[in-house]
């Protein structure tokens, strides 16, 4: 209710403070029998982790995970599923700077207006941190994801005006920048790198698609698909807009042209184009889904800014420290996770159906 | 659970098929002590409802709507406030051509896929005429909202590629496509006007702004109040695309031009720009809650189109009957209801804080 | 959120004042291609029906119930199915009486401390004629349990100080104050009788057997399948308590007595005993689950009662009208429909799992 | 979804096996700017942990509580509040009496039916020291209520045929069994120890008042009060009936002695008698709350039993080890647990409306 928890049947609770001992994740309602190790979610959270690369903060987090309950002899129990990562990177430092200073672009002043109260140490929860709980929790939607067939795969579609012309998945994890076009991933590492020397920052788009959903998915009234695909990818801080299949460009297409005709192709029913991208009527109809999030360039820039102290008064701030210059790459796992973790939902409460 | 309610406190059940005997809305959770009127609800639907002017469909359902309980005296009691429609334009008519032949861009296939079972008259349940129930829940919501002295005004921003260049909220309601510009509002009425001839037609963009919206209402996490806004609108059949602020224009940007810079205004902090839409870290900031919907064009148009039976063979259809060649000014009403319903649910959970 | 709503997945919203245009229920989750007759839900509601008895109250209220989504062609559709109930017996009559003070052992008082607004009208929303949406609903439920060979059968086990001493289904409904055991009805019937006269009231004992419910439904921590049942049937108006199985004698048992030992008969597992009434760590086990609920007598009686007016004079009431002077025969269907109401969530909520 | 959240707004999730690495909570919804520290935690768990007298098990678990999120600086922030608690007498332990056969009385079984897979280590989920989570959260529970000045107090009503003739709050935590009566807590306490020696258990009521509690809680059709606290309570594993006011003894009772007339004392309203327990239609009216739960005799006894293992083969099974003679003294704290759960998410339920 407090909007710590996610999803309807396959729910997932995340806590924790970036600078507190630890933070985690509890899911409920993961079927039993589900094969999982402690090591299908660390490879997950090693994709999101910092100081991956020279493109990414270099704080060191190792974003260790704890099965803490729900599995048994390496399958899932069916009962809730803990996951825990103690914080390590939350040396005692020095907060002055920011504790009684609103930080352009982030929470700090919302969460005070909000609560009346801000652990000013670092984010707190609004940290970016919090969302290595939902890549955990995704690795565990993941594998009944792979139950089913279902593949969920991101990238980066474009960093600033730099755009991905081509779209190899083979190359995504090839390159520091995760696009799917290597003559691509070098001028946006460059232009990310020019950034973080110029301490700025830099946004871009992610594009996800996922294989093999099976058609039937979401439902037809105010839990479509793409409205539940939406509420999960723009609970990540950093995403400003979302659009499937044709999205926003379809607003400039007649209906003559947008409207996907349906062929039979050897037996099954597809649609020759997929300007839909994949869902009808907020009802995934089998054909690839396919979106896209808009990401922001990040907040915490050390140039000089104006803002006011928490008293009102007019100063500047230059957030220092290690912060990424552009957060799209390590966006990535993180789309994959809430993807999953709607897909797992869905799928779950279509067998409440049949 | 099955999708046919939204929110958490502040909640809307909807139910209806359209060619069913009725359709209607549930609320629970409405505050007592809150002034409602049949009128206040009347007023809203007939801003949606079909055959309002020229370059809507003109299907003529008068949408009466009757209040059932939780109203007494003129004044809600907190009980569940229950909303009656009935569907009048029901005729008994022929629906032999889409009783068997999946009509492109609607959910006719999916819904088949999903449930094995379909009413087949008309789009039933996924029927826009489902949108009439959350206007009219929405109109309860804007009570709630006037309350606090919160506003939401929702506009056509642009219509295939005419875009409004002025934004004079006063000329919305003064021409039948409510574009807030009505030299721009001619070109798309005649731009309407001409696909509808043409037997296609138009998509659009609609644009909504939130006016005196307290800061501190959305939740850090999962329910962000982009993220529930987004799921609320998404969720809307005909949105492929969602956006706050500067959207996906942000990720052209620098973070040093994105960055909102505080500044205090006369004891007040404000922000000097607004890119990010009013909401920061997903919690409203006291600015204007900016926002803009991909609506695409309607599916149903009377051209010839590719397609298959039921049982999969190829066939053609034409969408024949009274369509909307572009469903952008009807939509607009729709929209404020799904903001109007997600900022009731939000500021009714703050007071949970407080 | 305020209370309007059960379940999760096979979910029930109920509407209406009593004396109000109209009650009503919107079922959500129901599963596609149930087979569901108008004839299914009415047999149910002249069950509970008033002036159905020289024993009920003779009140008038047809009842008649009318469906109006979710049906098509003899069988749900997957969607929102509401159920709509006119008020028939709500004639202008003369609420100077009850308006300004409140009934003991009535809502009056709570209600307008709640809310700070009251329906004076007769119960209102606290009529226990909103359990005949509960009573309706329950009808689809029980069409869910009859798909899956569950059987529900509730009857008067008790009137005051009157035990039924046998327990023969086959004359529940052979007399009229559903009894299972001739001999105690007639007993039951006369006692009844004479508090009518004596314009007093009697509570009883509602017992409840639930023939093949399959072992493995509810939940293991907050939702045991007896925490669930007790929350549906305390939520009926007049229920101040309920046991199962052994119930409140356990508490003067050994455990060695209260154990009930597995046993192998013909290859499946049974317990030799049942004083555990089918649920075992709040699942069921495969045997029968037994449960019994304690209704009160009436609050409403003709005798005088000292009382306060709502600006907190003393006076003296006597609440006049057509009351039932025992509700246990009414009560009987009442609380089949919220087991039956449970059941059907709980049964769905397994497929999750499987 | 998978029942291991309790509450809507003030919710909290558990996790954990009895032999797993650690059990835990997370609550969410927990309102900002409240003071808490571990040690008002750590108290409430005292009260709940095993060895703490010769009539409890003599197992060791120091279940020392780790506060993991949402408290800053000696105050809850209004973010999730994650508790952690380390097993520590989870040692390799031969489980292969229990691996394969069922304990009568316990969930063994139905958790086998229902998941197909089974924490063989003690209980696992289904163990009773899940409900240190439940005593943990409500300890948190606790610190809201005492802000608004209501006070819950549960004791031993009765052990077996013991019953406590007086009721003085101030000796319970005096006596071992928790019992409002010296001397019947001596009674009480050799009854226990007697069973202990006979290698049998002992069953008991426990009985709660809530003092303080504000007119207006609960809410008027599926969601009363009594229906919630149902709930809340039932959902404790030892748990078999439970009864509000005169619970089932007004079965017995005209409606005119069951009728709690009112009375204005010095300006307030209140009843003369409160046979309906403080809860009138499902709202608190400003009286004590009262209720009474009836508590079954452990199943873990030491005597042989009939029983059948997994493989359907009969035998006989003695349940060794340090466990309970009898539950109710560790039950106390629980139930004291649940219902501060169930109101401070009532208390916060009740500010959305006003």
């Amino acid at each position: 209710m407090a909007g710590n928890t996610y999803g309807e049947i396959f729910k997932v609770t995340t806590f924790g403070e970036s600078h507190g001992p630890a933070i985690g994740a509890v899911l409920d309602g993961v079927p039993p029998n589900l094969a999982l190790d402690v090591a299908d979610i660390q490879k997950e959270l090693d994709r999101r982790r910092p100081g991956q690369s020279k493109i990414t903060t270099q704080r060191q987090e190792p974003d260790t995970v704890e099965i803490l309950s729900g599995v048994f002899e390496g399958k899932t129990t069916g009962t809730a599923l803990a996951l825990l990562i103690r914080n390590k990177d939350q040396r005692s430092r020095d907060y002055s700077e920011i504790k009684d200073v609103f930080r352009p672009g982030h929470a700090d002043m919302t969460f005070l207006k909000k609560y009346g109260i801000r652990d000013y140490r670092g984010g707190g929860r609004s940290s970016g941190r919090e969302t290595a709980c939902r890549v955990a929790a995704g690795a565990v939607a993941k594998q009944l994801l792979i139950q089913h067939s279902v593949k969920v795969i991101a990238y980066v579609h474009s960093v600033a005006d730099i755009v991905a012309e081509q779209c190899d998945f083979a190359v995504i994890e090839e390159n520091i920048v995760r696009a799917p076009d290597m003559a691509a991933a070098e001028k946006m590492i460059a232009l990310i790198d020019e950034a973080r020397r110029n301490l700025d920052s830099l946004g871009g788009v992610v594009e996800a698609v996922i294989q093999g959903c099976p058609p039937g998915l979401g439902d037809p009234v105010f839990d479509k698909l793409d409205a539940k695909l939406a509420h999960g990818l723009m609970s990540i801080g950093t995403i400003k807009g979302i659009e499937f299949g044709a999205g926003f460009a379809a607003t400039r297409m007649r209906g003559s042209e947008n409207n996907d005709e349906f062929v039979n192709e050897g037996g099954e029913i597809h649609t020759k184009t997929n300007y839909a991208g994949g869902i009808l009527g907020g009802i995934s109809n089998g054909e690839e889904i396919v979106l896209r999030v808009a990401v922001k360039p990040p907040s915490s820039i050390a140039q000089s800014q104006q803002t006011v102290t928490t008293s009102g008064e007019q100063t500047q701030i230059e957030v220092k420290g290690r912060h990424d210059p552009c957060i799209c790459p390590r966006v990535v796992p993180v789309v994959e996770a809430m993807i999953a973790l709607t897909l797992a939902d869905c799928l779950l409460l279509q067998k409440t159906i049949s």
